[in-house]
């Protein structure tokens, strides 16, 4: 019996590690965490295509103590809720939905990259997802430019 | 005894009703509340002079629950939080802070503004006033326009 469970144990293990990582949860509530910082992001701007329109960046509590060790725990949700800008008549207000991104840190469960789990949450969808298994290309490439602050780029402004 | 104890009360009463209006707390804290909505203010709108620049909204628990019910209780509080606003390179970014603007519900203490003390906090001091006895002039007139959502413009982005 020992053995059989040893033997298990190594097949579902070995199985985790072929997997797709696991899925983000989204990140229910985070528009009453802090808001850390916004910015927006213009036609032209290199990453205009990606990510074109106003965003707020959010922290849970775990990822606020992240900010200020510059190493996030484990349970550590950052979010960036990107929306449409609408700039006219010398004023850029907020516009719909375009996408919830989400970085979850469990150094465990994402090891592959970098201890974060990334996601995009379609508008206002909490389950149509835009990053699933493509989170190493997509979202932790150009996140490891930031390696020395755990993979963050956004700092808390004061 | 009781007379005197009348006479003085009248007095007092009526010196603070005399009196300019009491003083509203810096919003200690408020940086952690709930982020309500953005916007950027830029060069050709009207409110360039006072607004220009990107600002945040925040509101305290009470305040939250004063934009679902569209009337604010006592102890409501509402920052307006503008930086400066860095237009470069085709995106915009915040800069240094030029004023936190308060909100502050108590229907007895600001009776003559429709229950709001209004203030100012130039830049980031806690004490510098920017708005002190003028707040009837200087920020309930225009947000008399809004006396049916309890002279509140910001609404609760989703």
């Amino acid at each position: 019996m020992k053995a059989l469970l040893a033997a298990l144990a190594t097949a579902v293990s070995a199985t985790a590690l072929a997997a797709d990582p696991a899925a983000v949860p989204y990140p229910e509530g985070y528009r009453n965490w802090s808001h850390v910082k916004a910015m927006v992001i213009k036609p032209g701007h290199p990453l205009y295509a990606s990510f074109g329109g106003i965003h707020h960046i959010y922290a849970n509590k775990k990822a606020l103590a992240g900010y200020r060790a510059g190493k996030f725990p484990d349970g550590a949700v950052i979010v960036f809720d990107l929306l449409e800008a609408k700039d006219e008549a010398n004023a850029v207000q907020e516009g719909a939905r375009k996408v919830v991104g989400v970085m979850h840190k469990d150094a465990k469960m994402w090891a592959a990259t970098g201890g974060w789990g990334y996601e995009g949450f379609k508008g206002d969808s909490k389950t149509e997802r835009a990053v699933g298994a493509n989170a190493a290309s997509a979202c932790h490439e150009c996140h490891t430019q930031q390696k020395d602050r755990d993979f963050v780029f956004s700092t808390w402004r004061k």
